[in-house]
């Protein structure tokens, strides 16, 4: 092979990959922290991409033509943000308020700048999402842009990186390329492959991937790889890129210990001599073609799904009534399911709309992963496992809202109440997981009619929604046509006798009608609330019970004590004056089994009986 | 390649293989429930093992020269307890208790029986937990034992997979032999990759492993399968075996919609007439080797180190330290981390003994994976990253409890306080996440004496056991001879006067105790609690503490508002009578960016400014 560097590009992406490289030090110097060697090892292969192969309108980053590039490695920030700096998007006095308090110019790339898709920095997850983007590019927008990812080789040993090479090729996606810089090099030391560019190949095509390997500072055949890559052939490319951690400068050049450390000013100084300080430059960026997304059929009206109230039916299976029943009214609505969609009733939408269905198969990261790459292309992703199983996308999650992500997120098989499985397919921590994640909405229905309002909700709420529903069938106790909306609730039962007031959600809230039932026939009176919103959570309606039925509350959910229901109704009542009321709360607090319903349910202290226990104790004065 | 069946024992390999056919059918029929097709494509495979090749003495699952046998399909548990009962170690009245309440033999396999080492059900994480187990066997107990670990094909979607399979080879792990089971079809229909057997060989080799397909129902292909694999040859080794889902019953033979459903009476009745109905008969297992683990140095006083107060330290390096001071005084402490150990300070540890220190590289799963496998052969593993990176594990921590494991884990960088690099490296969520796992421990340190002395306590402590750590330097506010418990806090300040308290733990801790002064030169007395142990929480303290200082509490924590110490101070007073005094939560409410440490813990809302601010307000009746 020749490596004769005769293109007469090499000046020009000399030239560029050097200002890289300065700028890459020069903002970190003067953030006083940062990844400048983890820049520096990629800028000849970004600098290439940025001129030659990217098409792009910085001018108008919601140019539906766009390319995508991420940076799976977001600790090169300063690598991407020097190339919005040489595209002309960003001012070099921008660039130098690097990781500075109020700065869009953040320590890892984050949606705060409009040509940043989604938040990176925790590693192992731009490929994935990379992976869902190209989904919508090839099957949906059907539009000839190019997802390129940045591969830091560190995080190759994320397990999620071959969930994505995985679907990536079982999907055919050749408009997705991974440039991987084997830079050698970790955060303490060498990575488990060093430079040793045959295993990845290796990898890459075990998964059924175009690879090619190259010296990542070897313009010829970086621009080779490139050309190659960029064309369309059935297959995504990685490209091997084999290069030098801190490239360019003589003291930082494959040297450990240099990760995540920022030069000091006199080493900056010494850095910018080695580097030839070149002047701030512009170079231009290819637009892409003003294409147009393939044309949606017409949206029309939602018609949902309606339940008599004659035969029981499982939340779980209104899910899918509902997301069927979205699915003809708005094309833009997406189903992906991680290979239980018979169980979580994504079947229906998937077996509707096949166009609009993408299995992720039993790949939970890669499912939420897809899912955010959706909300990059503007789709509206409804994605459906086990409640249980999204606790293997946390981290995925924890990052969408970090991203700005518009996901909606359906966990069946909640609680005990599951019955023989067992445990490991119980959810009983997925409401205290999806609390706590910035500005999500929670909510947890308990009949048919309810579920499929709140549903049609959910692909009109923003930020990460998710819904909890139940493996078993359950009365409808809801008319079709009562309304439920994001922040409310339902006052099931009151008087103006009632002694405590008892909140539930879901399958538990069944068992509250149950309690009330046994307790009138004892002449105690009970409001009964069904919190279906569990965040935002309708604290006006909880202080309205507290003070009207004798400031006495037993919440009961069929969830472990921590995080839950429970605690989001004690926190409602911190955001108001004066003490709160005596709460009692109802939760598994035993590890189950196996077991019918009812008696996981009687075992777990969250039955009907254990409520009229509760109640009695309150009203008894404990 | 010959197939000639000449083995003398394949008589008995049939007669069991179609006994564990016939059982896994009459316990799932009898329970109404679970899988029989998923353990009738495994049992030739299983036979041939338990009889020829498993080493395990059932009279004593303790022996340490046990092979281990791990069903990482554990929706294959019928099959797993037909082996048990085929073993002589239960009877089949046992068996025919399948999923049923208060039976050990729970629909998916736990450690409530005793030849199961860890909990399955949550695919693709046997074999990460078996890596684990055969690091122990091969580094530290040096034992001859293998791990023997029952793939589903399925499950080869879950990147976790690949996590175990690259650090497998990394490790050069010849013990651990992974058996797949390529029965084609999943739940709802066939898998990425069908019965294409080479596409899993080509994988397992890229990944550095020994691959030998066979024909999983073929005994003479089977029998030598094992006999290769069992033989160390410096690389772990994967039987890719084409199974055929259902076999042995017309019927039920490769066809879809039989996944996770039992036969009917009738039904079972056909299948049983097809298998020859064998009656109930007892294998004799192998047993092992009776063999010491390698001999340990003598455990020797624990000497933790000291922090005299003069100079700031960050809880994390106390971490570091008082980790490096046990592996001096206990030889059954085991290091691990997730690539950062020199931010977790793990790499005092790490330095210090390399042989019982495990480089988990960028791979959170594997990294609790490996520490679950340690705790199964009864090590003390410390596994840490940061602590926003659990959030990738947090399926394997829940599992982990289901299985009983004794896992101690160490997030640090927790919090806005970490500053410039931003909200993907931020743990804000983790409190929430590690409180809502069965019967766990949540410490989180203010100071190094206090770290040091809690370090000390994880090692003793049972369960999965999490420690919170700061990545900034902080006050060192305690003697070295202070002590702390599990379970316990400190009044940092009260007077008889205190007309508010401040809760609060870690770096909000030093934040109270700033505003604490402030107050006072306002002449407003507050009393100070650090509820270092935020699970259990000391009700007690805080009980006492409301009655004494105006009924009024101001919690402060650097955590989102949901789930964390706020709650857990909020769960702490639903335990005892009466209404709940008045609580005000300071906790992070917006989105982070980067900034200094001090920037944005003003910005959160959670510096000693705004403490300030809430206990005025609440002194003045808010």
């Amino acid at each position: 092979m020749t490596t004769t560097q005769t293109n007469p590009k090499v000046q020009q992406w000399t030239n560029l990959a050097q200002q890289l490289r300065v700028d890459s030090i020069r903002s970190t110097t003067a953030a006083g922290s940062g990844h400048p060697t983890s820049s520096m090892s990629a800028a000849d292969l970004m600098a290439v991409l940025l001129t030659s192969y990217l098409h792009y309108d910085f001018d108008n980053p919601k140019n539906p033509n766009n390319d995508h590039l991420i940076f799976s490695k977001g600790h090169a920030s300063p690598l991407l943000y020097s190339l919005y700096k040489a595209a002309g998007a960003i001012s070099d006095e921008e660039l130098m308020t690097l990781r500075k308090f109020g700065s869009r110019l953040e320590g890892h790339p984050t949606p705060a700048l409009p040509w940043v898709d989604v938040a990176t920095g925790s590693l192992g997850q731009g490929l994935p999402i990379g992976v869902g983007v190209a989904l919508a590019g090839k099957y949906l927008d059907k539009l000839p842009y190019h997802i390129w990812v940045l591969l830091g080789d560190s995080e190759m040993a994320e397990g999620s990186q071959w969930e994505a090479f995985d679907h990536a090729s079982f999907y055919k996606l050749d408009n997705l390329i991974g440039i991987l810089d084997v830079n050698r090099l970790g955060q303490r030391g060498e990575t488990m492959h060093g430079w040793h560019t045959e295993v990845y190949e290796a990898r890459a095509k075990a998964f059924g991937w175009n690879a090619i390997v190259i010296d990542g500072h070897n313009y010829d055949e970086i621009n080779r790889a490139f050309a190659q890559a960029a064309q369309p052939n059935g297959l995504p490319t990685l490209i091997v890129a084999k290069t030098i951690k801190g490239k360019g400068v003589s003291f930082l050049e494959n040297k450990n210990g240099w990760h995540g450390k920022a030069l000091n000013k006199e080493q900056e100084q010494q850095a910018l001599q080695e580097l030839k300080h070149v002047r701030s430059q512009t170079y231009p960026v290819q637009k892409p073609e003003n294409l147009q997304p393939a044309p949606e059929p017409a949206k029309k009206a939602l018609e949902l799904p309606k339940y008599d109230g004659k035969e029981e039916v499982a939340t779980r299976k209104a899910y899918g009534d509902a997301l069927l029943a979205l699915g003809a009214a708005n094309p833009d609505v997406v189903g992906l399911d991680g290979e239980v969609s018979n169980s979580t009733f994504a079947e229906e939408f998937a077996k509707a709309y096949p166009d609009r269905y993408f299995e992720q198969f039993i790949a939970e990261q890669q499912l939420v992963s897809a899912a955010v790459g959706m909300s990059v292309r503007h789709k509206i992703p409804f994605a459906s496992t086990f409640a249980a199983f999204f606790t293997r996308a946390f981290d995925f999650i924890r990052m969408a809202a970090i991203s700005r992500a518009n996901i909606r997120l359906c966990g069946s098989h909640a609680g005990v109440s599951i019955g023989e499985d067992g445990p490991s397919q119980m959810a009983l921590e997925d409401l205290a997981m999806m609390r706590a994640v910035f500005g999500s909405t929670v909510l947890y229905p308990c009949d048919a009619n309810q579920t499929a309002q709140l549903v049609a909700q959910m692909a009109d709420h923003d930020g990460i929604v998710y819904m909890r529903t139940t493996r078993e069938k359950t009365p409808v106790i809801y008319g079709p046509d009562e309304t439920f909306k994001v922040g409310g609730s339902k006052v099931v039962r009151q008087s103006d006798k009632d002694q405590v007031t008892v909140v539930a959600a879901g399958i538990t809230l069944h068992e509250a009608l149950k309690a009330y039932d046994q307790l009138k026939s004892q002449r105690i009176a009970i409001r009964v609330i069904d919190t279906y919103s569990v965040k935002p959570i309708d604290a006006d309606t909880l202080y309205a019970a507290a003070q009207q039925a004798g400031n006495k509350i037993v919440v009961v959910e069929d969830h472990w004590p921590e995080g839950g229901l429970g605690e989001a109704v004690l926190e409602a009542f911190t955001q108001r004056d004066g003490p709160l009321p005596q709460v009692v709360k109802l939760a598994v607090s035993s590890m189950p089994g196996s077991g019918t319903p009812a008696e996981l349910m009687e075992e777990a202290g969250i039955s009907a009986h254990h409520i009229v226990g509760a109640v009695q104790a309150l009203v008894r004065g404990r």
